[in-house]
């Protein structure tokens, strides 16, 4: 039962007083979740069940939130808000998908406090459902001229480049952290980067901006996947949504397992190269637990939320700036 | 040792003398090719093995080459035949994409005559590679106008519908002849219509044609998988390139078994709803061989060649529309 949270740092303490960050994009919000529903509709009906189960299954909206709060942060007009609905709803999409192959590539039986897609209609069908959701997503990105296209496109293939460095490293005892870094570089930060390049250039802003912007989502992604590596090892099965351990289970190069690789008990419990259990798991998960590999996984992020901060500081100030910020904070900060 | 063609009426034979239906583009073919092949690369050397593995694995090119003469047949120029190859590229892509999923949800450990890349590197390298083509795919459509965008996004929707209904009809006692035509409209035309529609679209020809090129797509998409089905039972491994009757055993609404359904000893044998074996597959494969199947079989894929036929009469004539009939006439003629 433990509560923590994981950064407890001072300077990155939400400010309690702020409001959601998502209540200065509640409008567009809302319409992307409405197209982001009827999206989910096909003929065949199977695939609209398995993609209203992943969809509607307490996802966060965390990159079109990002995305939204980008696009008016960099002063995206009100005439052209549809496109940065329809982006943001794209991202939405193509994550989805990545989530319905990747629960069949890891074997993954609980997501979200329930049991995953994969658990719950086989792996055919999920396949299947997840190809539905990236079409989905290629369709609505015809509006957008090349260089938006080329950008998204680009982030989903080095998130397949990212998912297949992350199968190749798991139970390896020689991942160091520049490895883990270029993984999530790839999974995860892609995708957010690709997110703020998109709007901001979507907006009058100026390419220099656009490049901040992937930068700012850079940092956000890496930051993210760092504190969510950290709550599966820390998390209750309870807040986390998912059996405590479910990465270190299954041997994937997460944070504190490859900050703990030079524990010799930690590589020999890897070189099995199957699933950890009983003791074994129990023993590697309190090495994982030690505070010194908590303490520096949090700075590692804490790093990242700099590198945010510093970048949020050039753009204008504005309600959405702020609220960029606190978004930063609140997943960042987010307890188990 | 069954050696037969599948359509042997006297109006549908090739005219020995004609040459290659390739030989009219090959320029065109040869560019897209060694642009196919560079798209291929990746970071992940595991990504770059598995997608050479199946995209130089003897693909016959169909669907580009359907693709490159339907554009010339529509008068398409010179000056934008680079996106008539890009789109043809995309198309190759997509079917690539498409041909890794496949065998995963197929079980499917035979492909061209060799192991299918699920049998050889296992379901998530495969997956995960299948993801990445279709990422390339986007990326390459990112240069087309949104109408583009929207057919090719369209038929890959549709796609992933047929995949879903041919699932859920296996081993259906009830499957009808018009739930087979929506089957294959969906998984194998559609992609054949959406190839037609674009290529005109990239030429200077109006939308009616567009129409005629999408109705030709689907009728010899149509007539395509009707062929394919029947060499499915009627063929060689060594000639097809897999186990003989792979579909029937693995309970694939194919067009023989469709045709097949009325008989009570087909039924009973579906009714198990486990993979067809020993005795009960070959009783089976015997009345799916009598000639009054093969014979009906031939005549619904020679009522889409008719179709086929006459929407190319529409066309002016040229040397690509002679090379569209012949490429008709040989692939609805392959022996097998």
């Amino acid at each position: 039962m433990t509560v923590a949270t994981v950064n407890q740092k001072p300077h990155l303490a939400p400010a309690p007083s702020n409001p959601s960050p998502s209540s200065v994009v509640a409008a567009e919000l809302a319409a992307a979740e409405a197209k982001l529903l009827s999206l989910l509709e096909s003929h065949e009906s199977l695939i609209t069940e398995i993609c209203h189960y992943l969809v509607d299954g307490g996802g966060k909206r965390l990159r079109p939130l990002f995305m939204l709060l980008v696009y008016r942060a960099c002063g995206g007009e009100d005439r052209t808000v549809d496109d940065a609905i329809d982006a943001a709803i794209a991202l939405e999409l193509i994550h989805s998908a990545t989530l319905l192959h990747d629960d069949i590539i890891d074997g993954g039986l609980v997501r979200r406090g329930r049991p995953s897609a994969f658990a719950r209609y086989g792996a055919m069908p999920t396949l299947v459902a997840g190809d539905y959701l990236f079409c989905r997503a290629f369709e609505l990105c015809g509006r957008f001229e090349e260089p938006l296209v080329r950008t998204a496109a680009q982030a989903c293939l080095e998130l397949t480049e990212g998912e297949m460095m992350e199968g190749r490293m798991r139970f390896s005892t020689t991942t160091t952290l520049d490895d883990y870094v270029a993984i999530i570089t790839r999974k995860t930060a892609s995708l957010f980067a690709a997110a703020g390049k998109v709007a901001a250039g979507l907006t009058a802003a100026p390419g220099s901006v656009a490049e901040a912007m992937a930068g700012l989502g850079n940092a956000v992604g890496l930051a993210f996947q760092m504190v969510d590596d950290l709550l599966d090892i820390l998390g209750t099965e309870d807040k986390i949504g998912k059996p405590v351990g479910s990465d270190l289970r299954s041997g994937i190069p997460a944070l504190p397992l490859v900050l703990a690789m030079e524990s010799a008990e930690v590589r020999g419990a890897l070189q099995n190269g199957s699933r950890l259990e009983g003791g074994t798991f129990d023993a590697i998960l309190r090495v994982l637990r030690s505070p010194q590999i908590v303490a520096r996984a949090r700075s590692l992020a804490a790093e990242q939320v700099a590198i945010a901060r510093g970048i949020l500081t050039t753009l204008r100030p504005s309600p959405y700036r702020d609220s960029l910020g606190t978004l930063i904070d609140e997943q960042v900060n987010r307890e188990v």
